[in-house]
């Protein structure tokens, strides 16, 4: 019997340290691939992920060195490609799922490692059931990733800690500016976070503020139904006790019912800016409303792509994630989700463990009442408890010519075997 | 005759490396009165920068520890507080000139240090002349600083060097991501810039740039009249040929007439993202007209706060120039603004010169044609070798509790002498 290959998928929106999975799965079946040839082949990456397996565009990363898989550690984005395609039911696109189990026995792929979000976990359960249908055995093992934090049943996810660390640094340092400006400039200035369903990352926001007073003053969240008036009022408090005001706010603020502005007026007077985010829509309504000038920042792809601000606890998570994941498949699990479990706060002790795939997808985990401090504006000491340890520490990665370094991989491909596959 | 005391004032937008400044001319001044105390006395630093002189509210730096200080030089923001007050003219505002000849008299205010950009520069002059009219002698240095690198006479601005390395690893780093997901997700990521006036931070996200393809694969800078339909087949040219489009745009873009669309039924669907800022007029461009999905970043005063981010070479010579503002005016020399003079490009090789305070006014420094690639949506080899020195070296602040850890100095008050003053 020759050795099983695995798949490795990036899946979803990348992060700044998906790489640093991607480098600890490939070291570790490097490493185990020497010790027990028998046990695991080659690791094959698709390329864009999942429609890497479809359209058989394998890339074989046994072909990089081990030096630029050791860059990967340090490098955003997904060096593979991901992708946000979906997968169909066996039901409607039977095709497809055929069309897989060919690629990965021409391919002698048994293991799948999926490292994604909730949607990804999904997806991943139902190939497996499908698999087994089929008659082709595969081992399936999910590796969690998401900015968002939403993930549920993982005490974080990698990704997270990174925008955690990024957007709290960077409201920190434009707050700075804002307060040494704010006499005859700018009054209020607003970070739009990512967060569509849940307000972690609006939260980390509010880790720069360490004493009473310090920015960020405001930090709206999705959880939180917006009350306008309660938060036209507590701005003009804030420019009045402070100078200025800086806020936080989730991009899925007002995505939904919730905003209920109950003012037609400004409800038309607001309708440009509601089109071109949140952040707009609330810097439009002060600056209607209590006359302010404002700056706004959108800090988009920036704050999921910072490998140059990762917190060096996420790298080292996602990384392990990685090694994780191989010995926990090579071991004879299946159909799990690896996890991260907190065992303590301070000192932050955490360890590696599992869920059953079938049990993680749909579930979004939304910020906490506890954590939400009371009024609706800021956080609470539990949830600085439960933030503070994620974004500990620095792992700067190398420069060249004044600028992070970052590895472009070969990614060269595996000799297709099949004919071709249209998506 | 006592020793003269010194004002010194930030002025205009602050920058990651304005408190550097601050830094090197607070210890040399320091050091300077431990050997000669009889030559120059303590540093006054106006709170929120001239307008502290106006009302008497001056910081007395010698309260605060030379720790404190030294700490300065990596903290973003102006320590002092900065402002955009202008100053009238003797004509208009006669009261007001002999207000601050009152208040530096009061005080025995002898030297005065101007930290700003070329308004600054212009109401120092001004300034100097009526105190002589006035009978005050006073000396006056200017000291650059701007995030734009749009003064004229000085080879670069200190903040600028911060804003470029800012920019053009934000740059790079979200190119990792958009070019991962392309093929599912966002084809065109656009990164809005500051530069009112002139593409110079634009211009440096070039420098992520670094073999034919690499993004940022299109610059658009105020030099460059904006031609959308060249434009647009550039953008779809790049999508074809690399999956993607990376886009930086100067925020000072479209701001005037330039913007010539020249297509009313455009004109009218892009109306409402006109008003919201080049960055989503461009996007929405993109999106009527190519259909792609896009993502906008709007870095806004992350840009220009990022201290974590700042530029080595940068630093030392806001340091350096601070240093030398205060030997300058121990030495007797008046009336000027103090540059940076590159000697040689590679090594980069600089010293700090000066020239007459009338002469910066007014003349804003935008790039030069041979700075700009034929076609006008890159830069040119010359430009790199003019930028890239200035993004040279990193110099990180210490960290605590994961985030940088910037200092409040006290701003303990000099006690006040005169009645109050109305603005």
């Amino acid at each position: 019997m020759t050795a099983k290959n695995a798949f490795y998928a990036q899946s979803g929106g990348v992060t700044a340290v998906i790489n640093a999975t991607a480098c600890g799965l490939i070291q570790e079946a490097r490493r185990l691939h020497l010790l027990h040839p028998e046990r695991i082949g080659k690791v094959y990456a698709g390329h864009d992920g999942i429609i890497g397996a479809l359209t058989e565009d394998l890339i074989d990363t046994s072909l990089e060195s081990d030096a630029d898989i050791a860059r990967l550690r340090y490098s955003p984005g997904g060096a593979f490609g991901s992708s946000r395609y979906r997968l169909g039911t066996l039901e409607t696109h039977r095709a497809q799922f055929e069309r897989l189990v060919e690629v990965f026995r021409a391919h002698d792929i048994g293991y799948f490692f999926i490292n994604g979000g909730d949607g990804s976990m999904g997806a991943a359960w139902h190939l497996a059931q499908i698999f087994a249908a089929l008659g082709h055995s595969l081992t399936v093992i999910g590796i969690p990733k998401t900015v968002d934090n939403d993930l549920a049943l993982t005490d974080t996810c990698p990704g997270f800690g990174s925008v955690a660390k990024y957007v709290a640094t960077s409201m920190r340092e434009a707050s700075f500016d804002v307060a040494s400006m704010a006499r005859t400039s700018t009054r209020v200035f607003i970070l739009e976070a990512m967060g569509r369903h849940a307000g972690w990352i609006a939260a980390a926001c509010g880790l720069a503020a360490e004493r009473e007073g310090d920015p960020p003053h405001i930090l709206l969240f999705p959880e939180v139904p917006f009350d306008h008036e309660a938060f036209l009022a507590r701005v003009a408090e804030c420019v009045e006790q402070h100078g200025y005001c800086a806020i936080a706010v989730a991009e899925g603020l007002c995505a939904d019912d919730h905003c209920n502005l109950g003012d037609a007026s400004l409800d038309r007077a607001l309708s440009g800016s509601l089109s071109v985010g949140v952040g707009r829509f609330i810097a439009e309504l002060i600056h209607t409303r209590l006359g302010y000038k404002y700056h706004l920042a959108l800090a988009d792809y920036l704050q999921r792509a910072a490998r140059h601000l990762a917190s060096a606890t996420d790298v080292m998570q996602a990384h392990a994630l990685g090694v994780a994941a191989v010995n926990r498949a090579l071991a004879g699990e299946n159909n799990i989700m690896l996890t991260l479990r907190r065992l303590s706060d301070r000192p932050y002790c955490w360890d590696i463990g599992s869920v059953p795939l079938d049990s993680v997808a749909g579930a979004t985990r939304r910020m906490p009442a506890e954590f939400i401090s009371p009024g609706g504006f800021h956080i609470t000491e539990a949830c600085r408890a439960y933030l503070q340890p994620l974004i500990e520490g620095e792992d700067p990665p190398p420069y060249r010519n004044g600028l992070p370094d970052y590895v472009h991989l070969q990614n060269r491909r595996v000799e297709k075997k099949l004919p071709g596959f249209s998506l």
